[in-house]
């Protein structure tokens, strides 16, 4: 039987190289060469845990039979929601995985969106102190974004992600195909990411990201290759993400909390457009973004198709969203007051303001200040 | 002020030294030691965890006040029993830590016996992806076995140490007058790791071992320095155990499975002991080890002043040690067929038998054999 053929990227973590494959309609392709490559490790394969998303049933179906054509597979659904993103459901994936029968010459693929490939990261972490971990990112957010960071992670009470790990992953694998399943809405909502790189790291990327939003769901190959393009010199050179490539969490500190206040409701990736254009007013009103750099952020999320910043946002509860900002991650990357957040801020498009110091590049910034420019949208 | 002066061990993992601090009845010192050395850290320190063992109020009080002096510090107590080693308490820890304000800039100092060590060890391995940690053994398994080893880990309810990382602590510091509290049989049966060094790695060392054994509770501090010489140069080598630094693996197959399915009222140490009395018993049925080695683990482990091995197993559950064995936490690390088990076994003092195929030095045993030599102790 001829199969489609897919494409080969490489992806460095510091000495790390991780592969990642892609194509369209290629999934018997894909699902050959991840058992090949797992095989080819020492001590082979000798079973595979497939988690996957509640929401991507009919393709991991697919997946588990084209696998289990080579290796014993066992697959456990997850709800692919903020709230289940716990230790608890790591504990649960935990479990099965033991009951399974799973060795340290298993593997654990995570099949489906960021929330998913997260938690079974942050399992495959913790199984007998590592386990080989396979992503299949069915989500642009996933595809483009998450797969291209080593962060595995879970949320506490207090907040979101402040509890995970570092973790390399063996192999990454995406058929194109599947994110054409997501509705072109839930697919631009995703690429807010993709502008974020283009705001932050490569100004120069603009055009080719607008074609491509434009051209949205067509043409996924070049939104991969421009989401990986634009963040990847700065994880190889930063794979742990506490210097340098802090500033792919731009964006992320309002966003976050209006992320976690919303109970998810807010999805991640509008979200981080409503913290990008947060941190462009802070950094207006405060260090001289000019109004035309604003401007862009604006027209560039514009791209996105989001509804209206104001009215999403009326609702949220504003205590706690000042909660969710004095809890987030980032505090004691460097200096922070109490009532201080620390966010990536720019100066310029491309160019992210330095942290004080020499450190990371994370500017603080009165909590009241933030909520204002919140209520400036 | 004079202070009692404090030694300095270096422990190397790989390409991390670190710094292992002890003396005795210089907690003041080590404790100025341990801010002092977090406040050279980038960004300093800002806060501690004092994770405190429920058995050692009196010192870990003592330490409270001593770091306070120089630190804001928080003080959560945990139970120091295997029914704890979970996640939920990990999860527990992890809340406590964000409750109190930590960040990144904080530390979470472990203080008690290696149960308290391996659960808050996980939890600053994943607060904020990863906090400083320090361990402040009190018992001799924690001082002289457990913080010569990045392993963390916790429990699934198939078996022990089935979900952890690994995670290289900032310090390490012993006031051995600590360990001087633990009544001198429990000592003695702690000591049941320092045996195992000494016949899987270090005969060289018996005379000093046996010495050192004879006058506890007096010579702590030879017994770490045997302890730490015979262990170091192997995790130096092989920081994630997953290779030479296997062997210390030897006795925990069988003691493992005693421990958990006891529910901890056969402590490790005493548990270990027992499973190289068995892997002895089935490398003299299997290799050839010879009667007078088999001998030589007797005599050495009847300086630990143990009870008689028969009367304490007789209790347990025989389809309940056989379904530990069957999960065992080394599944994997080398062919290993079902019914099998994969053992540290002996062909001589010192001489682990070398694994299949250049791999790991494990040696498939069938799960029938070892019970057979549980019957026959």
């Amino acid at each position: 039987m001829t199969r489609c053929p897919y494409e080969e990227l490489s992806l460095a973590f510091g000495d790390a190289a991780v592969p990642y494959l892609y194509g369209s309609g290629c999934t018997p392709a894909l699902a050959d060469a991840i058992v090949d490559r797992l095989a080819a490790g020492p001590g082979g394969v000798d079973a595979v845990l497939l988690v996957a998303d509640a929401g991507v049933r009919g393709p991991a179906a697919v997946v588990a039979a084209e696998l289990g054509r080579n290796v014993r597979v066992a697959t456990v659904p997850l709800q692919p929601e903020e709230r289940h993103k716990t230790l608890p459901t790591v504990q649960h994936l935990l479990e099965t995985a033991v009951a399974e029968g799973l060795t340290r010459r298993s593997a654990i693929v995570a099949m489906g969106g960021g929330t998913v490939g997260n938690i079974a990261g942050l399992a495959a972490a913790l199984l007998f102190r590592g386990t080989r971990l396979v992503h299949l990112p069915t989500t642009p957010v996933a595809a483009f974004d998450a797969t291209v960071s080593l962060k595995q992670g879970v949320n506490l009470s207090a907040g979101k992600n402040l509890a995970g790990t570092y973790f390399v992953p063996a192999l990454i694998a995406c058929d194109l195909a599947w994110l054409a399943t997501v509705p072109r809405h839930d697919l631009l909502t995703g690429l807010a990411e993709m502008v974020k790189n283009v705001l932050v790291a490569a100004p120069e990327l603009e055009k080719k990201l607008v074609v491509a939003l434009d051209g949205v769901p067509a043409d996924l190959r070049a939104l991969l290759e421009v989401g990986v393009e634009a963040k990847a010199p700065f994880v190889a050179a930063d794979p742990r993400e506490r210097g340098g490539a802090l500033i792919f969490e731009y964006g992320h500190t309002a966003g976050h909390a209006i992320e976690f206040v919303s109970g998810g409701a807010i999805r991640h990736g509008e979200a981080v457009a409503w913290g990008m254009l947060i941190a462009a007013e802070v950094a207006r009103r405060r260090h001289g973004l000019s109004a035309e750099d604003v401007a862009m952020h604006h027209r560039l999320i514009a791209h996105l198709d989001l509804p209206d910043a104001a009215g999403r946002l009326r609702g949220l509860d504003r205590g706690a969203i000042r909660a969710a900002l004095a809890a987030d991650n980032k505090r004691g990357y460097g200096p922070c007051a109490p009532g201080e957040v620390l966010m990536v801020l720019l100066d310029g498009i491309g160019r992210p303001l330095p942290g004080p110091a020499g450190g990371p590049p994370l500017v603080p910034v009165p909590v009241s200040v933030v909520m204002d420019a919140l209520e400036a949208l």
